[in-house]
């Protein structure tokens, strides 16, 4: 393998075929295996997670990465230009840069403090929990830098501990394993998290990603005027986020309902930690079946809230999870008031915003009902979008208020 | 022309073409002419404005509406069902919703109390500046509803006046003459506008459209983490919205930029009003020679923001429009600070969304700047979207960090 022409960078070259660096130079960071020149640098001459320079086939370097030859994608770019190797140094910097926004945007440390490619720093996912940090490596080059990103982390924040929640079920398409471990500090027993002048328990080893969807926040946040004095639903509670917040902001009576038992527990602990609890009910229950079953005893809610998990994980389930979206919402204006508010949201990347919104509409004309979209929902900012990697781009929803037609 | 099946309603019928019932049974409300069997109701028999029942080549009614036969868009479906004549008590219900709405979502009567089709009032634009309301018209069927719309609205509100601003480009299309007048009340000497705290004198005769864009209002609200202490240049700046809000969240100096001097006038007249005057200055330039000079003299601002007219007022101008965004977006980067906030914005209902960003990505990258999209923007919830009608959505707008790359 020739090494790559570089001023004190000894990383060997990935080299690309001949027209394969113009997504990169328009800003994306992936290398696909089909656009590596396999003659002149062969995938099986590099190790899981090696770091590299990538050069385009007339010999010009993009920048610094690293290869994983037993993925589909099979290079990320970490750096443009070749002055900055693959060490604590690159990431303490991109740290800094990460933290200088967060800190403009929340006064408390509670979000999530380093996303991915969008902050320079592929495969790397870090969330903040004041004095705890969570962090997910979803790539082989990141999991090789954990000593490196640990001590990053010790230098910006120096918190009380990190831990990796190595488990999300991406990892397989690296050849990782899933684990969750301690990389540095006492574990503690259980994490807090703030939201909203409220406080949650969150278990950040056995729960869902790595704790908390910080993502939904500001979704969160735009509740308020529509909670007040009202009953409210919300459906695939989790923690009870969704529904602590509304009852903090003055609903009168919220039910969350989750399919998981020791949800339901920890939504019930969240309600009475808050003194929530008198206007704070949880159920234990299937989604479908509980809104069918509100749609027989003719039950309804001046607001009803859809945050459910993915269901579209790959592009091949779209038209089934087009359908799924489909009936949950249809079944979610038939609890709601003659003029309710519906909150929808999918954090499938593969469901296009537009074909939630089409499901809503078909099934509000099937009701025989009228929408309006009053608000397009997003991921917080904390999760910023990387312009040329949709990937990056993946929550999408609606605050919509449903008439009679 | 036969008159429609209905119980008291005596509209003529407007008989749709076999199948042209799909769009609007979908949740659309307007009627193309080629959709029209005119062998069984001739546009012809219609006068501009006059209220009918649409009705589908089966003969089954789908509801009231109004027809223009010198349109391309002959017939807006007003109602489903045939319960309620085209008369102010249809309109008084459509403006109760309406107000219903806007008294949960604001504190103070300044908003968009109705806008049209999303509102179930197609062609009827109602803006509230405290105690007088402007009206504005597009179509020929609510040119003639007029007594009758001004009837619901001393019904529901009862202001001090009425001002009809019926010069809108678009009542061209529907052969309607540009006029602004009095419908009711005495002519207030000149308007007052509060937002976020702030008063705005505003032109309602004279100036754009009806005189304030409410529909910027939620983002002009989200500034507030990204300019304290921030040198701050508001482009397009019109009345000083930006500018002046920006202002008063703690922006350290702001520079307002507009092309008319009038515009200037009242965005300093504005400053004093508000006590901000030592801290905003206004300029008056072309947008783009200014940011041009800026580039020359290297001279760069916290926050850019960009909220220019449309660039694409007509299908066919989009490719020259896409250029015109392209441009104007990457001289607003070249004034930004190394770590700075791009606001940019398209009110051209013909530019989509992706290709706004896609022209910052390129600027960004043609500057070997990265980009970070942290908030998409969207029109204010009191400009309501009606899923069926993409028409309705028109306002698109990011709020990035570009860094180094």
């Amino acid at each position: 393998m020739e090494p790559a022409v570089s001023e004190g960078i000894a990383y060997p070259a990935l080299y690309l075929k001949r027209g394969e660096d113009a997504r990169l130079r328009a800003g994306h960071l992936w290398v696909f295996s089909n656009e590596v020149d396999v003659a002149r640098s062969p995938l099986t001459g590099f190790t899981p997670g090696e770091p590299c320079v990538i050069v385009d086939a007339r010999d010009r370097p993009l920048g610094v990465g690293y290869v994983n030859p037993n993925s589909l994608i099979c290079a990320r770019l970490v750096g443009r230009g070749l002055e900055h190797a693959l060490d604590r140094s690159l990431l303490t910097h991109r740290l800094k840069v990460a933290l200088g926004l967060r800190e403009r945007l929340y006064g408390e440390p509670y979000y999530r403090l380093l996303y991915g490619e969008a902050d320079g720093a592929p495969g790397l996912t870090l969330d903040r929990f004041g004095d705890v940090v969570v962090a997910q490596a979803t790539t082989a080059g990141i999991e090789r830098l954990k000593p490196e990103v640990e001590a990053a982390v010790r230098k910006v924040l120096n918190p009380a501990a990190l831990l990796w929640k190595n488990d999300a079920a991406i990892r397989a398409l690296e050849g990782l394993p899933s684990y969750a471990d301690v990389g540095f500090g006492a574990p503690p027993g259980a994490l807090e998290v703030r939201e909203g002048g409220l406080a949650f328990a969150v278990d950040a080893i056995g729960g869902q990603k790595t704790g908390w969807f910080y993502d939904q926040r500001a979704n969160r946040d735009l509740l308020a005027p529509f909670v007040r004095g009202a009953r409210v639903l919300d459906m695939f509670s989790y923690l009870g986020a969704w529904g602590l917040r509304a009852a903090a902001m003055g609903a009168r009576e919220v039910v969350c309902v989750d399919a998981s038992a020791h949800a339901v527990e920890a939504i019930a602990a969240n309600a009475r930690r808050n003194g929530l609890a008198e206007r704070v009910r949880a159920e234990r229950a299937d989604a479908f079946e509980y809104l069918k079953a509100l749609r027989e005893r003719r039950e309804h809610f001046d607001v009803v809230i859809l945050d459910p998990p993915a269901f579209v994980k790959r592009k091949k389930d779209l038209a089934e999870g087009r359908l799924a979206y489909r009936r949950l919402n249809e079944l979610g204006m038939q609890a709601l008031a003659r003029d309710g508010i519906l909150v929808t949201c999918s954090c499938s990347y593969h469901m296009p915003r537009q074909a939630l919104l089409d499901g809503v509409q078909q099934g509000a004309r099937h009701l025989d009902r009228q929408v309006q979209v009053l608000m397009q929902l997003q991921q917080a900012p904390d999760h910023p979008v990387h312009p040329a990697i949709p990937e990056t781009d993946y929550l999408k929803g609606y605050l919509c208020r449903v008439l009679p037609a």
